[in-house]
């Protein structure tokens, strides 16, 4: 994350990679102010044996990008509100990336789904992961269902 | 993709994933005009052998969102130009994804980037394909630093 | 509605149809959580006996479009804020349909307009609601002008 | 339509209401240079035996609105490009109508799906419209499929 | 005004007008729930001896092109916030008049720049209004430098 | 006008005008690049004779509020397209003017609605122009209608 | 700044260039209450010993951009977030000057960012200065790995 | 530069910073394709002799960003437009920087502006440059002056 603010937004992701027990480093690193730290971090991630980096950052958001600049593997990016737009100058700052260098752009505000998606891609060569996955989701269905039952018994007994 | 008018963009990812040598299949597919296809396709996704789902659509852009709603690929989005903002209106239907179905959105008409960003997801376990971006990313750098060369020549005679 | 978090604006919408006497059904069902269910319910709704669905959502608001693209009944779409500009994400996700499936959306939040959209749409063959429908226009006209003569009352003895 | 220039995009829905065989009345008829006939004509639309009223116009769009104050009928708004933001400016003054008088908004410049809209709510009450319905939405299907094996062969023998 | 709840706003324009001595007539009028009312209004206004009309309304704000295409009388917009964008929505629907109907639109919720230019279209034929809007102007300078002797004496010790 | 290059946009005022037998002046005249002939204009307009100032300016278009600060005449601003979002820029640089310096704004590029308030603005105070104004009014109803006309006799045929 | 209102932030750019040992003057300054005084500040500012002007407006934000027209010094221009999309009208009045007078614009609100920039300039032909900057960006540094030590001690005892 | 087909634009700059005599070195220089390089040159400016950094980006603009970050001269960006919104992408991207590493932006393909910042800034220590400046906004002002002129030539006549 650029900044330890992002923490409240980025710490779900955080549990979600616990959650699918995916081992996860988590560091406070800027593409303004500590460039030389995050260039070295993704250019050694692979080395370290990293899989995906997720990378959060507001306002003229340049993290994910000067991280997808310095290493091959994919890097998730999560835009932060708090400037202009709800957010939306993070969002364009993070996924107008030129020809050649992706970031994968989640929502603003995005972390539950910035860790799934890495973990999607981590379960691309993990049958482990992707059943999990395949949990997660009918589990998230299921919720919704539940949900779906509370409402129709408070309301659709006015059905005809 | 959701329409063969997007063709001349995603051509340029066919492209990229054939330079890379990934094997792909091209499809048209609505998620407003063929509902039940796209479903399908991405729940049998996995099953016949594919790694990534990439999505290409326009306007109230749901085609990525479709399919990630019915897999647990990971699905690449690149908005489409053409409706309101230049592309505002696909770039926020493709990455606002609610928690829990993630899409990995690229810039607008990010056809190269989806597909470099496909072949980073399947390089994650292909230490051949991983080798393969490296070349590329030195050959992106080279290509940078030969037209800076031609315009150090027009241009810097005039330094002091 | 898409979550059951989106029930404070909706209940407004649910209200008003229960004030025209129309019966109604309540479902949670998210397009991208349980995106069988949409589909299944959008395609067996006119065998069910509806005449309309309302559809409401937020962020890349993908629930109008799906349901408008499993039927041929009229699909009502509610964008809900909490994203990016008030809610411009959801709106541009609900409105910006491509040709052959659309939605008919009404404002941001705009519960109360979709309930009356609905009961528009059944007055059309339905005399007794259409009367309904003239009675409540007056009212609301009267309403204001009611207002009207308040706010004459307090100001307008300045005027010469 | 607010202005004749309108038409080459009207023309759309025409010919859609045509093709489902819907009786039409077409108009050039503005809210801000004859509101009189305008809010005339929607007094007087129920009397006339309309069903719909689709109205298209731009910039600041409110004819659409202006039609829906004077009717209890289902009025369809069409924004139309051409001002600030491709549109965004039409649409905004099309779709964010106050509670009470809903405008049943299509995307900006969807003529054919204004059109499509007024068929499903004259659907409600007429089988037979019901049934050209699910044909339309059978062809188009149709429609994107072919497409979909003309790319698969174009592009898909590269799969292994 | 459209809605009563805009009220706290106009109320600033109320007071300018009365500061100014300039006799005012304030309404609730709505271009929706009451467009009888809002045309009748406008085309008696000449008549009733109105000089300048001031229309305070948000959302898909049409109250001041209504009242604008039913009168001679030079029309003031104010575009009330609440809706996309701050106020946006309202504004765009306010000022982008089609030629023929003009609009003379302020800032979002300047009321009290509303009534200061329906001063000055007055004063256009009356010296003393003119007069007194020079005072304004004055007083107005006055206060921003006091402000400035204020915050110099705060704060430009530390000049050298 | 700011620049000699809004002269295509700005001579539909200037047509207007004369159209309205109004006395006009036309200068190019740059907030940024002659700010002291700017202010000393719009000081000594009211001594000049003038009783309406029009201002057309594009990017960040300050000619407009830089007048109405040296002024109390009402000073009409027209926001000119170029620079982002069609004039979104211009539009937002002449409309939200702070409390107590009032632009009257009209659309973007909005040079016959500028004459027309100016002309409006003036009929306060002479019943001559009104009544011209009132006829152009007229005149304008009667070519929609007449355009209405043209459009029934092509389609309304198929009107059962 | 353009109004005492801003001083809460513009004291930010206060401090930052106190803590740089700059002289500094501070005033309260409108372009539309007090343009005579905003340009005459501008046109004196050099012979003054000045070498920068900071400038903090919201709105239709001139201020910057009405000191640039009259200067040869390097402007620069924190626009203020308060009108519409959390200060995007202010950015754009700031930013998209017209060829020929530039304003060096930060972000909204970014009155440290205004007065780093104007220690930047000063440090061109400063030494002292420039050797300042390079400590407070090494502070900077080192209080973002702190802030990284801190989160890696909470987080990553979770690593494999 | 970020990309040679940023030229056409930059070479104003070029030009305008050739009519004032500034030695100038030109480079294309990816943030995204050679960070290294960019960084490596930001880093070394200083020592280089360089005075000003001037960087011209489009879409998710970091260029301006990335050198700022690894210098402490002063950076000018010019967003580049072709994304999405005509540059909102590119100046969002550059110009909301965090506290602690400002870009000077101008705006939307400002290149003539970015040159006479970066004159303006080294002016500040230079006399003659200083007064180049001062007759360059003399020559620009009479410029403006001629074209007023012309207009009045052409339509002033019709004045009474």
């Amino acid at each position: 994350m650029g900044s330890d603010s992002d923490l409240p937004v980025v710490e779900k992701a955080i549990q979600t990679l616990a959650d699918f027990g995916v081992p996860t480093e988590v560091h406070v690193c800027s593409a303004h102010r500590t460039p030389d730290k995050a260039s070295q971090f993704a250019r050694n991630a692979v080395k370290e044996g990293f899989g995906v980096i997720i990378a959060a950052a507001g306002l003229a958001a340049h993290l994910a990008g000067a991280l997808a600049a310095n290493t091959t593997l994919p890097v998730i990016g999560i835009p932060m509100a708090g400037g202009v737009g709800d957010g939306l100058d993070a969002l364009l700052s993070t996924v107008m990336m030129p020809p050649g260098v992706p970031v994968a752009t989640v929502g603003v505000g995005g972390a539950v789904n910035a860790a799934l998606l890495a973990v999607q891609i981590l379960a691309v060569s993990d049958q482990g992961m992707a059943d999990k996955l395949a949990d997660y989701k009918r589990s998230a269905a299921e919720k919704v269902m539940k949900k779906d039952l509370a409402i129709q018994e408070k309301y659709n007994l006015m059905k005809i």
